[in-house]
């Protein structure tokens, strides 16, 4: 079945390859139209998926990332405008030169081909994604969460309808069903028919694509962000920026994870810090030096486990270590780093460029909050992931990075000498 | 073992990272100097490498692949040459934005970290791969093949003599032992201490990373490249461009493996192609169609296997197709390619045209030998491999695609709103 799905992808994506900037734009208008028609429709499936969810008593974290409102619809509806905005990737004039053998070179940018989406619960990834990946000329196989069943097929329904009505393959976008696991596995090991497997999950995921997908991959979305809070840090602006990293958003994967403060300041910033999260319902994860300071606090404080050095909480939950300097800090993020987002607070200009030289992250971050990368705020438009890896592309993946080169040489009957 | 030589790479990794360019420099002149000064022990360990492949009965083929003579040594020594000349990827100017939230911030270029790459017989690539990862800041792990253990070995003593004497971590550049294939499995998984495994070798290599690597891959260096003579074709101006692509050095990647001959010029292209062949002792694997206009020629003829089509063959030999059109050709390399260098012989613009944008391959070429796709070639100085994938690099592999992005985030206490 897989097989069948990706070679109508593969023929989709030979026609993909030649439309132009505005028969795509023209499809991704239809879709955004559509959104708003179809409104109760999506709102429908996604209260269907979300009352199974509830069934099944999933955290209040989760439920949020699965939910669907009109709001977050008009968001999604705004997305795709500014996927229609984005430059055409395709259309970057090609690189020429004419070597000293005469050979006319020309380099030019065209879509990789077909590629694979695996991504957990989050339904407004089945429009980001399918939306970019039609702007940069590629055929999408998509194959969300089992929770959000209903929600995507209503989604790819209504995105196949405006392909159609735009004159344009619908199998350029393909959903595979999300209930049972042997798709996946399938699905990472389809080299013949997907170039490209980009994964948006937690490290078991990763972990399954290292060791068994034949399909190239790009691991995307786990975070496991820290913060070292360092003796110079204006602690009085350190507070806002520590919860912002933690509670604006904690179910994203840039949203702070663990927090790495430097041993001489714990005695003042512990106590301020166990006030401000407990207001946000944070819990702490404190190790026994911590807790010392935590211990007449109003938050919620619980002994951390080595174990949860390396989880992604997701949650409002936050590991917090005290640290005897900045080398410790940085050995502590070397060992438990996922390659996401790491910060440093800190007025101590060689601090600074040492943490920004020696942490090997996608985004390395001073003075600021880990709650940044994302190709909105990076000025790369909407994004189909955050690559916490070095190849191909690290950090925010605009359409650039959906698209490779293919040199082009033209010559008189030429031999080389 | 691998693991400890891990480790070592990597705190290695982080020193080069921090180099100068002239230092980095420094260290390829003084290994330059050392192949006129070392000539005759590298011409001896050679020398008992060509012995023990000899004895092992070892074609032609392989045998001047393994060879090293002080010609190729003084090439050898202009390529490093040539890498000192060339830019240091690293000293990019970065990429500076000061977004709308007033996150400074910038994009640069950073070393990749540690790089493993898996060759076979030849023995220049022990110096041309240390060389381009030295240059771009990264530490490397070689693994070359068993029969050319006593060269590399040679020559990688000449380059850690190179380093010390510039004061560089010389475990920057480590080989492993080629005998014993445990080796290969063990540093294909090492994804805790290598960023990067390239591979120059065959499809059984390949095959041995798509399925059990864990470590990223590019792949490089295997060529089935194949050449398609239109019914249009100047056959005069044909025949010396068909015989570049296979005989100036059968034993490379971007030698020429199948010709497709268009139905209707074959009674005028292939006798002369058998005499053409003939002379330079060119075996034809031709398919029964092809077989009719070829006996009576001087050119030795087998019947052609279809195993064949997809075996490079690194040799004298070329497999022979007939085709009844350019659909057929575009077809039969849809099926047999391995996405390294394809051509079109043809006087039709819309064929080539056609030729161009429908064969998925990272050069294609129209009237022009295949031989051409090398870094020195196509202007970006020596090269690693040439990268047959879509990801990250495609094409020859330059100092650029051993580099990879870091996104350094600066804020005055910043928050996301």
């Amino acid at each position: 079945m897989l097989k069948e799905m990706g070679v109508q992808a593969r023929q989709a994506s030979a026609c993909l390859a030649r439309l132009m900037s505005k028969e795509k734009n023209r499809a991704l208008f239809l879709i955004a139209e559509a959104l708003e028609r179809e409104q109760s429709a999506i709102l429908l499936a996604n209260q269907q998926d979300l009352e199974a969810a509830q069934q099944l008593s999933y955290s209040a974290a989760l439920l949020d990332r699965l939910r669907l409102t009109p709001q977050r619809l008009a968001l999604l509806q705004q997305a795709l405008q500014q996927v229609i905005q984005l430059p055409d990737p395709l259309e970057q004039p090609a690189e020429y030169q004419i070597l000293p053998s005469g050979l006319q070179l020309k380099r030019q940018r065209v879509p990789i081909g077909v590629i694979g989406v695996i991504y957990e619960l989050r339904p407004n990834v089945t429009l980001d994604v399918s939306a970019l990946c039609l702007k940069s000329g590629n055929a999408v196989i998509l194959r969300g969460g089992k929770e959000t069943q209903q929600t995507n097929h209503c989604l790819v329904t209504i995105i196949h309808q405006a392909l159609i009505r735009s004159q344009i393959d619908p199998t350029a976008v393909q959903l595979i069903p999300s209930a049972d696991r042997r798709w996946v596995n399938e699905l990472i090991c389809a080299d013949k028919s997907v170039d490209l497997l980009i994964t948006r999950g937690g490290e078991a995921l990763h972990r399954l694509c290292r060791e068994q997908a034949t399909v190239p991959v790009i691991n995307g979305g786990a975070g496991i962000c820290h913060l070292f809070v360092d003796a110079s840090a204006d602690l009085e602006r350190s507070l806002p920026l520590i919860l912002n990293a933690k509670v604006q958003q904690p179910s994203t994967c840039n949203a702070l994870e663990t927090l790495l403060v430097h041993r001489s300041i714990a005695s003042k910033l512990l106590p301020l810090l166990s006030e401000a999260l407990a207001l946000n319902e944070v819990t702490l994860h404190a190790d026994p030096a911590a807790i010392t300071w935590l211990s007449r606090g109003p938050a919620k404080v619980r002994p951390l486990c080595k174990e949860e050095l390396d989880q992604e909480w997701l949650s409002l939950d936050l590991n917090l270590c005290l640290v005897e300097d900045i080398d410790e800090a940085i050995m502590h993020i070397h060992h438990h780093s996922s390659g996401h987002s790491e910060g440093i607070l800190t007025q101590d200009a060689s601090h600074a460029q040492r943490f920004t030289q020696e942490i090997d992250a996608a985004v390395v971050y001073v003075n600021a909050s880990s709650r940044f990368p994302d190709g909105g705020q990076f000025g790369i438009g909407a994004e189909m992931a955050i690559s916490t890896q070095k190849l191909h592309v690290r950090g925010p993946m605009g359409l650039e990075s959906l698209t490779t080169v293919k040199w082009i040489a033209e010559g008189d009957y030429l031999v080389r000498n």
